[in-house]
């Protein structure tokens, strides 16, 4: 259970993006302040100087630390004292600066939360990989749905070996905000290749499934193909995609990954089916998972029960029948990162998996990839397509 | 409405197959009886003899219309005059027994309903097609799902444009009774090629999905690509396929099918994408149909309300609130046959198609198609394979 | 498991009322068709004779027993030879009609399947039920709800202690076609006292919600405190009831009924709670079943699966996930009038409770009862009323 | 939209129990951090000196605002400057304590939120209110329901005229936490009639149930009609309860409330049926509201849709399909209560309702007197208890 009474002190943490209209700083900061373990004391808002400074007042944010740019931000920090400097930079720009402004600050020992996916490249991911190891610095990536309770449930049931052997993972990841052509702040960066990357909904949500399924399985991806569509007239970018996959061991797998799913809201959903029996969850009823055993009745497994894995208990603030939702989910991520800053600040040593649950620069690096080598297959003609490869 | 008033009189009916523990003979005699339309007379129940005769003395059949072979009824009605003679002749054999029956009644003029998939290869379909054609019979194929009123109301839907152009299909059918080796009746003929054909789920449920999808939405497919497994160990035939569709036109789709879902019971289910709206249907909560239209609520239509399309209204029998189910829509199947046996034997031509909606013996072809070249697709290293190839 | 392969020979049945544009009756004929064990063979089937004999050869009866009047049928069937006389009556005539057939036919011997509610007083009930005992003949009540496998499955579970002591049932049946003043056969009758009796929808659903929770719980209404509304301008009975109940033994419970239930279609539901864990079932999703045990997660029960008590199973006809509903549940009615039918015929003794599942006059007669008490309290100014006062 | 860059400065608060091992104070804590509207600078956590410290450390108190007794509290926040004193406190303490010290700091001036239901007898609530009146402060009560999104969009729509004239609403509550005889604090003090005050169950939940009831359709309750039961040997208070309601204009309802519902985690509906159609939202399902306007196809609204009124739009954080939920909705009253707050501080006047959209401490009067009439009529032998009487 997490309650909001155990923080030594507020860890300090500088915000990278996230200004007035964006959708996702805020998201970050709601998560941030629900567990009171954060409190935002710096930033560098927008790359529109005058407007990251508008939005740093809105927070009330003192102007010393109200920078207008990121490298601002950066070379200030460095002047702080131990008892000032930030504990936690967190990355929340559209995704085409995520590796110069991580880059900068895992280099001068700042520890990073950033956005997914990760960076543009696989060449960028790796180099972030080395100098994190180097650097010995925390580095999180917010794939925020691995924070749900009933995720956490579902991952500890197949790797406790409730579902037997795993056979099959469905997933899906189906929204309709790209349905037509959408002119807004999020839909232009999303569907912009300079900004987004080289795949549009695989991207932006693809990745996200990717994650969901390796997060709850332990499976690891060998080959795929897939197929990606732009529907939208004059769209650069996927907005719809089809994978099957081969996972190493000979599990079977589809994934899909829509934002022309006109009737979607937010259909993140996965289901895996094991030789013992099979679990479904779906994003939008995140307080059940579905367990049918073999041989047994449909079961529906409620957050905040007696009878869950301790991964899950540890992630809920409220009783069963109390719903949690989104923010919480993504504050579950910023939970173990505060756990992690914590052991280090504490005893100068990381905390444990267990303790510290939430997904690291590794992961942001299969993300990237993934959505890589699934634009490489989808102009092949070959059916696979070795994600090694 | 459907009622059962109407009928000038019993069509006098055959089967072959369908004896003491068959699973779908029964239903088609359910089916048949719910609207007092039918009439069963003789039979050929067993490619057992003595066991094919003791099925049709439980069935209340006279001896001498209760034949041990499907060869001695064929031989038997021939000799009967027109007030005996039966209307119709029905196949619920297992697959591989499909064509040499098919054939031979078709060929003596009789009109015939056979189950799914039709037979096993596309020569054999073919020649059906051409035979039914010079004979001018009726043939149906029992692609009962199709027989769903709320089926029909999606199919209307999408040909009058609510859901706009449309753009993506997706389309499942898991079943978990294969998850493990299982000897029955049942498994042992469906799991064995000599008698189910190449294909194992794909040819037995992965055609009911591709139908349900084609019905629906009215498209045709170009290219597929498929990867079929045989998870059960020693299994001779696909329990588990997957595939990406192309569209004629530029649709894109995915079609599951799974006899190894552990948890899933019979679960049939179809989402169609449009630019203007989608449709969702599920064949265990029949009654229902999900339709989100672009930019508005979504809205749940029930079978039975004022507000569908005729050929949705046509296919109830009860008001909304009382729910039809599997067997109604199975008897939906027939209804229309049974109206196009009437209209041939008052008119001496067949029924409109509106008047006698069941699928016809191209659709059977059409799904033996599909069969083969799926297989062949997950034989292939290229991804795409053509459908018309 | 219900197959239509056992009957000796058809049994055979006049229908008394369920002419062109009746509901109920079309019903009844479909169910009694489903499994090839009734043969309709007599009727009277409207109040007007000469619409009664053309609903009759709508149906395909021989001129010489489609009849005008139900005492033409009676004396009729008097003249008739054991060969060809019926084995059942089958009364489906608006409500005030049930007595004085009910009464003639049973007095002249013959088996009777009435419609609900039986009758308009607890005296005519009296007089049926007495009459049924002296005459030794079958007298079933179409309470069709109490028919559906998972129906009975709740039964055997509260009768077997799964859920321990019982401490609360809730049960409510919604309607809104009322919603409005509606003028059809249907609507008319129904809110006419003259014909539907003193209650609306009390008498015409209330009594199903009754008959339902009576049938799961096997709880005996002690006293209630009733709550009826006319809300539509004009209507002479009720069309909205809310009651207080409180069963033998300490149960407590709520009873609503509604016909001005916006946005219901036929929303009958049933909750059970004891001290060991509850039960939940609606009639528009019958083929599940939800048991939450104390102290264990919810548990989906589905029609059909290997785990279910003898009494659900032998009311199947089709696999889990091939759904059965309405029709269905009120054929499993039908089967056990002729498993008693049969037996009667072939032993002359009634047919064991357990293979003669079908509510019967005792059941009809304590509902009339539960009408008359129902209107009585809700006129009174005293919170509760006796059942039995 | 509800985001997080708004606040002037943050609002400083005292907690007046939630110590350790409290379940509601962490709530409270937690919906007023997600915002960061609020600070916690003082509290007395507990009834027990000792144990309120450590709580106030746990959550990094200074020691100097940390006090052993709320008259501590008291004393020392009278003594300070208005830069440093709180603007408001809050009171999650057992029910029996709230009259008290609510009554101190109201009327010592201070502004006061407290949790429901509010105080022990309508003597004490009428002595609160006019106290506030008095006192021209802010007092809310924290029926924390009335502050999900879809429950603020289903008031607008019945206050809009959405449903016509409304004829019944159907209100329940159920829980299954007290099935058997449980030992801890919450169940503990609310089973003991010296600190839950006069009723169990319909004062802890029943009172929510009544006032989302209220919220929704703005109707009066005219007299009540209540069964309260003790079904747990020994339980001093009621743990299950059902009540007809009559409302004011004629419409009627149904209110359950049960803490024995083996099963029910957090089981709170409501349905509201008018002329014109009918809403359904349950609590375990928040983001979505049921709609069947008359005539049309039952209609689903998510949270965050643009067709919703303006009064659900203003109470989210997240897009459709990214879930809010009980903490969200919790931290829905609080922001109320700071729009309110930040008005006083800037204008010397109140905020509007529609700006500051939180329960008072009106209703929360109301509340207690549907507890007290609640008893009343259970204990009285005719049907109908006046509210008013």
């Amino acid at each position: 259970m997490i309650t909001n009474t155990t923080a030594p002190r507020r860890l300090r943490y500088a915000m990278v993006g996230g200004g007035r209209d964006s959708f996702i700083g805020v998201i970050h900061r709601h998560a941030m302040a629900l567990d009171s373990r954060y409190e935002l004391v710096a930033g560098a808002f927008s790359s529109t100087p005058e407007k990251g400074r508008a939005s740093g007042r809105d927070l009330g944010l003192a102007d010393a630390r109200n920078h207008g740019t990121w490298q601002a931000l950066l070379a200030d920090e460095l002047t702080r004292s131990a008892s000032e400097r930030v504990d936690l930079v967190c990355i929340v720009t559209p995704n085409h600066v995520h590796y110069d402004v991580a880059h900068a600050f895992v280099d001068a020992g700042f520890h990073v939360v950033c956005d997914k996916p990760l960076v543009h490249t696989s060449a960028q991911a790796q180099c972030l990989v080395d100098l994190v190891a180097r650097r010995g610095t925390l580095f999180g990536v917010t794939y925020n749905y691995s924070g749900y309770p009933m995720v956490r449930q579902a991952r500890e049931m197949v790797r406790t070996g409730q579902l037997g052997t795993l056979r099959k993972v469905i997933v899906e990841y189906n929204q309709s905000w790209l349905t037509t052509q959408v002119q807004s702040k999020q839909a232009d960066w999303r569907t912009d290749p300079a900004r987004t990357g080289i795949a549009g909904a695989i991207g932006d949500i693809g990745t996200h499934a990717e994650q969901l399924a390796a997060t709850v399985t332990g499976l690891e991806i060998e080959s795929i193909c897939a197929d990606l569509t732009r529907f939208v007239p004059g769209r650069q970018v996927d907005d719809d995609g089809s994978l099957l996959l081969r996972f190493k061991g000979g599990a079977r797998g589809v994934l899909m990954a829509s934002q022309i799913a006109a009737g979607a809201e937010n259909d993140l959903r996965l289901r895996v089916i094991g030789d013992q029996g099979s679990l479904m969850w779906r994003q939008e009823d995140p307080n059940r998972l579905i367990h049918t055993p073999l041989g047994g009745p449909l079961q529906v497994l409620t957050r905040g029960s007696a009878w869950l894995h301790d991964a899950a208990t540890q992630a809920t603030r409220t009783p069963a029948g109390h719903p949690e939702a989104f923010i919480e989910a993504f504050a579950n991520i910023y939970a173990g990162v505060a756990n992690d800053l914590q052991a280090r600040l504490q005893t100068g040593q990381p905390a444990s998996r267990a303790q510290a649950d939430y997904p690291r620069v590794d992961e942001g690096a299969r993300g990237v990839r993934f959505i890589e080598k699934t634009v490489e297959s989808s102009r092949s003609t070959l059916k696979w397509t070795e994600i090694d490869g």
